[in-house]
């Protein structure tokens, strides 16, 4: 039985551009997928590289214009690539046109477009590519905890940190550009921290927060730092930051509980320490993990148990969760509802540092 | 310009089939190969996993006669995936018919075998796909020493180590059976571990071994242990092993020379260690390398730095490699010569372990 | 030429009291020091642990009553290894007696007392045992940025995590009661991270904190989490807890400057991991130091390079540093002025904690 | 009730001079010993650092002449810390004239003088100082295959490694010439490899063996790799080597069974890595065990769980072992009995290297 085709606009053609395109090329390769992807046409303004991107990834037709593109009839789905400011406009008139709505992270620029979002892709399938969540390490912490493994949960660091920020070549990139960006390193690496923490570890309820702008030609934060407390009692600090000298990409977290223990770190992303109180005291110690495993959440969908996997499947991987749960009429994880509250806790972040206060998180603004 | 389409037959459609399947699909998002690949053809005996191979990766045919597939005009480039014993005769007839010839590792069973293999393949491009040489890196570390950051080189210590050995779900399987597979681990992994060693540290003049079977139930070796001299003066140390729980998938090396050091280990495949003698003393340890930057070989290809990379793209790369080669009229290496040596060398252990003596390995068998 | 006879007064037997009477025997067997030690007497109040404290460390004589042996002018040196709340009775009583004082940490229970020691102890040689100053990692760490080797700093990282918390066999425990300790985990690990980090990065301005009690049954903080400025300009977060299943004694720091990073953790610490941005970048990583060379500060006194040593020998290096400097009629660090300054900034904490609100730090309160 | 006196002779005041100084006065204040160290004399051959290391260490006397002190009406134990070519001579005069006997490693320099001092020491308290076995680290992993954890071993690996060969100031040390060492990095690291693995992993049956030396003034061997069969069954591979670039003092094991897995390393004296395949597949892996508790060999005696012990603890848990053994006329191990079947072992290993050639190691020759 031939499945149905979902024909794809993929709206930017940058490094995520590539990312993306990726991921339509191989989920079919790993999952079996609910439909046959038709990579009908790649959005760009700059007309050399966006015919190199898609002669390389086979993309059928190339388009200049995002508004043409997502009101063609024959598109299904919007994916949307583009740099922070211009996710809302086009994923607005995706989702208005009626079609899927993959958007990137962060999913906007301020808590009230992020519901302007939220309520306009309400009657389509639509899913943020907060694509850590797909790592099959982060993924099995998590199984882990909503399991119980790790008891009540007491404690819950995260850290991303990057070094980049000096870089003089990079000056002028749109991600430290608030016009372009909305925020800088908090959006940039700070939403996925929040991200995993939510979903692994439940709502914040309040924070308290500090930015830090190391460069005196930018009017974005080159570092982020905030404290929190959650729903379920535990207490957290969070650190995203471009001016971390030595770390190129380390997205980590470590979480403490009344059973356990879980940390990761990204550089190192199919390995997972996991200590169980369960275990005698003199043979305790964090399990080294190797999460390759035929039993662990998306890794037998790859090579066999041992043979490690890189950044890129966390897209596939994510992408197939999309496709499936939509064919399903089900929810994929994270939705712009979900975004939509790491944006809230994003602002909240922001004008704690602004008031020098801690700042509560209403369930209003949650809702 | 249009590129000069390849048409590729694949023979064997198990883990390597998959393995190399993807290698075809996802070359030519990375590399600017000088071809157009068109996947023909693959060919099986299970006629249900074949067809689902095909469909998965796009494969236009399946075919169930290696022979006649081979002797087709409409082929190029012959793959050899299968198990090891029909390397030879696979390899050999693809070579009779002017195709191109890639062959898994090992590449045979025996040096007499080998030889065959390389004579008759001497006129068309052909390649052994040891790909963990395109490991980053693996082919890091093989440069830094070969433009003498290490200086003379004192000691090379390799290890590839699984666990299987023991699973009871195993048995049977072709790889533990000596008709099908030659040998054992020492094949399977040690051929690995040789091709690496002498690639980085040059050839292997003399060897001692011990081949050891836990399994009462198999004919042939579970672990193979070989001490070694090689041409340049430096001795090492070889264990390949299917028995050594608590490895996944362990294929490590470190190599101490006068002027630093070198570690990898394939669990932690974007990783490297290096010390260099020329830090001062207070501040000289061993540098925890991230080889996933523009500056390393192969990793500027796929992802931006910091973006870790997995098994599968050791295939990709090794793949462009041979094309851009061949289109080239150049080697692409490890070549059927290469792997010649690499199997005098396997030879020389099987010979040492069983004499229970050391065995030299002379400049005629290498030639 | 003889030395001059110390002669000390130890005023605790508890673990403390073993930690210093090893460093009253070991001392001289590495280090010169300018006295011969005479371990006069050991003072507590439970009778039997004392009279075997005493014979297993050869304390010449016994006492029960501080404020007798504080007096007696056969005693030079007075040593308050005492549950925080009678340091200062202690020490004060002993430096109005005109005696040397060294004294466990955290120094007071509050920063007014602090100041009482502080002007006490004006006229007497003194010190507080923040012992981990001198783990030669540390010292060496300190010394690097000292130099300059990581230029400007941008981030600060320190956590001092254990999981003894939620042990009951602990409750009573006076690190648990207010009325003996003055605070919880804050006073007990957090005065080391904040004792290290002004030592190292720099006075700290302004904190915003968090200290949260898991169990209902205590009147102190089970975890103390705080953001920090650093007159520097460098920013930072700190965490000390007892509540971090799987840590043991991870008193640990990471540090971000313009130059390189920095990185150490108790839990090993003869290592030190350092990145020198003036590595080429394909060869930069952390540098996996083993400090137990000549060439570093302290361990050339202890055994031969790569002969690692332990907790116990930071309180041996102390005390000679003390001993030396007093000799010389110079002040040790950190003294009882340095101790006040991380009184001030642990008062600021609880304050800020209490108030919800950033709390700054001024230089009246510094001096 | 007073303790007997031990009169303690110490023939030896280089390095080893002082680490057995430390242990004579550390051991009482960590264990309940049974008798009184009294550190009567001394010996050695340069009168001024003889005299400092008495002063520093408390040694009543000082002597230079060995045959004079053994003989000695007032000494109760000699303490053999010479160059190993006067291990024999001192050993068995001192047991000949009714003394306990200590001995450095390795005992001898052959098999036919390790059986005369056997022979000698059959009727006084004797053992080797091959001080790793007292490793707390070390001493549990002992336990648990004792226990049977791992179940049947497979494959067992050792290295001892460092790297000072090739530096020039240490040309002409006493260890680097056949006539004061016997032999070389085999005997002086080589040594406690094998002691080790025999005691951990019983006797090995058979050797193959490479030795070699890379620098043109020596005599003795700076590298020295072989293979072995244990009577067990299981294989092993071995390194000694001083020409490990990078290595300062890497004495490591890592041992595979049917049920688990153990690493160790001495640069992390403190930690132990060990793989219960009990464990669910999904949340197995290498348990990093920070063995400094309670429930651990030994180390409970010094801190408390999570501080960490150094290289000399190792020698003070031994001499604890060893009084209280010979107070209760229990052998203490390994004794001389033990260190000559490593003898053996080491002579087989020589033997091997020359012949080029496997060498058995019959149970005469064991006995």
């Amino acid at each position: 039985m031939a499945k149905p085709r979902l024909r794809v606009a993929l709206i930017g053609h940058g490094f995520m551009g590539r990312v993306h395109s990726n991921a339509y090329r191989q989920a079919p390769h790993f999952f079996d997928l609910p439909y046959e992807i038709d990579c009908r046409v790649i959005c760009g303004r700059n007309l050399e590289t966006l015919a190199q991107t898609a002669a390389t990834w086979g993309w059928e037709e190339t388009a200049t214009d995002w508004e043409t593109v997502v009101a063609r009839p024959d598109i299904d789905l919007v994916d949307v690539a583009t740099p922070n400011v211009l996710h809302a406009p086009v994923a607005i008139a995706a989702a208005a046109a009626g079609k899927m709505v993959l958007c990137e992270k962060p999913l906007a620029i301020s808590p009230a477009e992020a519901v302007r979002m939220r309520d306009a892709a309400a009657g389509v399938p639509n899913m943020v590519w907060f694509n850590y969540r797909r790592v099959p390490a982060v993924a099995f912490a998590q199984k882990l905890i909503a399991e119980g493994r790790l008891g009540k949960i007491y404690q819950y660091r995260a850290t991303y940190l990057q070094e980049w920020g000096p870089d003089r070549s990079r000056v002028g990139n749109w991600k430290t550009q608030k016009a372009q960006a909305g925020n800088g390193v908090l959006g940039d690496l700070g939403s996925h921290l929040v991200d995993l923490a939510m979903w692994i570890n439940g709502p914040i309820n309040a924070v308290s927060a500090l930015l830090h702008t190391y460069s005196a030609d930018r009017d974005v934060d080159d570092t982020a730092l905030f404290l929190a407390r959650f729903a379920n009692g535990s207490v957290g600090t969070f650190e995203a930051s471009r001016y971390a000298t030595g770390c190129r990409n380390r997205n980590a977290f470590e979480i403490h509980g009344e059973r356990g223990m879980l940390r990761f770190d990204l550089e190192n992303l199919n390995h997972l320490d996991f200590l169980d109180t369960n275990d005698a005291s003199e043979v305790r110690g964090p399990r080294h993990l190797l999460v390759t495993g035929y039993e662990h959440p998306y890794a037998g969908h790859f090579w066999k148990p041992g043979h490690v996997i890189g950044y890129e499947h966390t897209f596939i991987a994510a992408l197939s969760d999309f496709l499936t749960a939509a064919a399903r009429g089900e929810k994929a994880h994270p939705d712009f509802t979900d975004a939509l509250r790491t944006q809230v806790v994003l602002d909240a972040v922001e004008r704690s540092a602004a008031e020098r206060a801690w700042r509560e998180i209403t369930p209003t603004e949650m809702a």
